[in-house]
């Protein structure tokens, strides 16, 4: 065993890069958000982790729903712009376009493939950051990205961000089945 | 726009597929989370969703702790495994071999080249599950899988699970940098 210690850290590998929408001061508003995770399955939640100063945590308070936009590898000039500048200095509402579903407060972005509607559920404080845990309510989804009805990873072809190289990366072929290659024989 | 709706859903993109370890009955047991997300920065925190009736969830309730362990592509049908098997049933504790660092009760992976030691912070109820959210009090490294000093996503070759098709997927390589390809010109 040949490891080291780094002390406290967040280099959890791989994590996802996307967009968190809110309406702040009348104005979509899009940030960067790798800190992001399922958080249940019945009923479906979500959670993100936001810096308290963050303009996009006004909105969230204010109308208490937000959405996550799951863009593929071909908006990452776009994600990164979103997490370069706050909503405070920059105009974001129309760095995508922007639809809404039945939350009238959390727009969604057209060209991200995948697009969770979310009503706020509960919130901790954590320090540095608020983990805010939102109840799914509904999810929009390219069409040409389902395959039997389901999201496809492969046509998604989504975002993730890695710490430390400070990269973005697609996602890389099917390596293996789940519930399947680790059956015994 | 061609989107579509499928109601509330959990498919998000990426998502890790990491694992749960704690000590149940004087064992370590691993268990296979793709719910993980970081939680602040600090200190730093992680959220894991665990189903209410699984073995490992015993094991943080009573020590107050647990570890996150993250395999490479190697280890799928190990991490598979301990997706399929509960602890209640097969004895995980020599699929790996176990390490401890500074938390007695939060068994480690040596296999895994990165590896946290939490602390349980808070816990949220969110109907099927239980977002567990812990303080990481360490991170372990494999020597061989930092650069200047910080993980190295390329290195660890981290594993990655898609709901939907129910596939593990490694990262692709460097698709751009961040904090740049946003940039204005």
């Amino acid at each position: 065993m040949d490891k080291t210690t780094i002390g406290p850290s967040t280099h959890l590998f791989p994590k996802p890069a996307v967009l968190v929408g809110a309406m702040v001061a009348g104005k979509a508003n899009f940030m960067a958000v790798s800190w992001c995770g399922i958080a249940s399955q019945t009923p479906p939640h979500i959670s993100v982790a936001i810096r308290k100063i963050r303009h996009t945590l006004k909105g969230i308070a204010e109308h208490g729903v937000f959405s996550v936009n799951v863009p593929s590898l071909a908006q990452a000039a776009q994600v990164d712009y979103c997490g370069l500048y706050s909503g405070r200095e920059r105009d974001k509402s129309e760095v995508f376009a922007v639809f809404f579903g039945g939350l009238d407060q959390a727009p969604l972005a057209v060209e991200c493939p995948v697009n969770f509607e979310c009503r706020v559920k509960d919130s901790l404080d954590l320090g540095s950051h608020i983990l805010v845990v939102g109840e799914i309510i509904q999810t929009h989804v390219d069409q040409d990205c389902l395959t039997e009805g389901k999201p496809d990873v492969m046509k998604i072809d989504p975002l993730g961000y890695a710490s430390g190289s400070m990269t973005y990366h697609g996602v890389g072929p099917v390596a293996a089945k789940a519930y399947s290659v680790g059956k015994e024989s």
